[in-house]
């Protein structure tokens, strides 16, 4: 596989201009290329701008709204929910989390639900948008059914991740990121490339039977709940994957379990829609409507210290804290780019083709 | 394993006589009977009348408080910290989620941090307090380090559970009650007392090695989190376990990561304690805060019986939605009682003889 590196600025550059091409105000574009590059920067690269061809098509189809007026349609002191006009998550869920995080402001906490979205890029993007208000941030979504629940063959949720995040005093803020799954689909794809197997425990194949093909989704298998199988725990994957789309859909009057709308495309819609477009969740909790910021972060700095100082297994370096593989790929990606496979190059330069736009590569 | 069979009633009226006996008030004598039983009734026996010894070890040892002064000791209109007052948690968590309660009744949610608190019984009993209020219930407490992070040998965080309750509207309700390990430390015990081995990836030995041996928490070693290994994405089940104490003990200034007190009075507390007793976290959503309840309360319906009707794999019956195993328990022990293994009978008459209680075999 070979890639390139690109410097942040230049995709910077070319994503917004795409996202002007498209319809965005400036400060839409701004927005949806932040959170999307933010996705690159921590080195999450199947949510980056890998995917800014796959939102373009949803754009071409009219199921994504570049200038959509997205509102609040219900509230309360500390909740709302958000009609996300079809518009693009990388733009609806940040409103969302700013609507969060001044209710947090004002009653202590801030609970929104979100209908009639899209993709929002990568969930540790909005959740970490409370942090720098002293706040902790909560963020969800659901996605299309690629996950068979414990004991199913059909596919009834999507990867739903979740990530909370907290903010700490000396340390980095503490930032969980996670998807449902054992293994999200981006991890997939990396095999798929390499022509390698998956570990036993991902995937199951059509008839639900143990798998390690990394192309069996396109065969009618199916990613496997945290947990991977009953006797690990898969139930518990399973049962988190469930609430975040209950919290994300069934709050909002978003569509759910296996009638949420797919990101490819090409894919046709489900037949049955019972709700608005896909649904997230947002949260925010103003630290100190527990208890003084300081004492908090004090006490996450030592939690934190706790964890790096437990004494690692033979043959690994350190124990990790939740967020430090991310901010690794931050400060390495700041240095020397964001590397791009030649797959995700290809797409890019026929967008800019297409759309007229300068690409240099 | 002999096993004898004893009615809700019976078992309602002895557990009762014993937490008068320590000096419970009437009410608190009452409520703590109900939580515990409740884990009895749904099948988690681990965290039953099992554990009401342990409970009266630590009021002999001086570490719970039968007559505690709850409060709330900060607030804004929809948080609040209480401390318990070393309390029985059984007691203290139920308190908590009547203000989480009251507080999403005036503003929609409501999230109660608790510090100074022991053991709660099950997650399930709390959460699912907030159903007949047409809330969604959420419920979390931290417990004693029993569990390695991903990559660590040290025993860092407890099995740390989780549950989320939503109402249904002719459906029973969906209720996710789970332990963020592989597999419970109840589950551990069980297998001890088959002479059994466990499956590989719930639990590791003294120096991080993968282990099957059931017995291998009194010999160093530690239970997993939910993916056993970093393969199978330890590191998710490690991240929330990690948020559920940073949300009962760091937002509540209780103990936290290895610093928590031990259920078992023989254990030494910990040297160091940076925070007060044990944490938990309590919260309740109003439905109609988002929707209108009946509308929410239909797509639950719809959603969960689009996972009933999924098709099972070969040699499944169907597909289970979370709450559904416990509420199987619940049903069957209604008919024909609770049975207790021959370990926990003896426990019950010796507390009897101590107590001076009768308690019929």
């Amino acid at each position: 596989m070979s890639e390139k590196h690109y410097s942040y600025n230049e995709l910077y550059e070319f994503t917004y201009s795409v996202f002007k091409k498209i319809g965005c105000s400036d400060t839409h574009a701004a927005t949806a290329t932040k959170v999307l590059l933010s996705a690159d920067m921590r080195g999450i690269d199947s949510h980056g701008v890998a995917r800014l061809i796959g939102y373009v098509r949803l754009w071409e189809v009219k199921r994504v709204n570049a200038t959509p007026d997205i509102k609040i349609i219900h509230e309360t002191p500390s909740t709302a929910v958000v009609d996300g006009d079809s518009g693009l998550g990388l733009v609806v869920a940040p409103f969302a989390m700013q609507i969060a995080i001044g209710k947090a402001k004002s009653v202590g906490t801030g609970w929104v639900s979100v209908q009639n979205s899209n993709h929002f890029g990568i969930a540790g993007y909005h959740a970490m948008m409370a942090l720098e208000h002293d706040m902790m941030g909560i963020a969800m979504t659901n996605a299309s059914p690629l996950v068979a629940p414990t004991f199913s063959i059909d596919k009834m949720l999507g990867t739903n991740p979740i990530c909370v995040a907290a903010p700490a005093g000396e340390e980095p803020a503490f930032v969980a990121d996670l998807a449902t799954t054992t293994a999200a689909n981006g991890k997939l794809e990396i095999l798929q490339r390499k022509n390698a197997d998956t570990p036993m425990g991902w995937v199951q194949d059509k008839d639900g039977n143990p798998s390690t093909d990394a192309n069996i989704l396109k065969k009618g298998g199916a990613l496997l709940p945290l947990g991977g199988d009953r006797e690990h725990g898969s139930h518990k994957g399973y049962a988190l994957g469930a609430v975040v789309d209950i919290f994300s859909a069934l709050l909002s009057g978003a569509n759910y379990a296996p009638w949420v709308p797919p990101f490819p495309a090409y894919v046709p819609m489900p037949v049955q829609q019972p709700g608005k477009g896909i649904g997230h969740f947002l949260g925010a909790m103003r630290v100190d409507a527990f208890r003084p910021a300081d004492e908090f972060k004090n006490n996450m700095d030592n939690w934190i210290r706790g964890f790096r100082n437990a004494k690692p297994q033979q043959g690994q370096e350190k124990v990790l804290v939740p967020g430090d593989p991310e901010r690794a790929f931050e400060i390495e990606r700041k240095k020397n780019g964001i590397p791009l496979v030649e797959a995700v190059v290809n797409d890019l330069r026929q967008l800019a083709e297409k759309m007229q736009l300068p690409f240099k590569v």
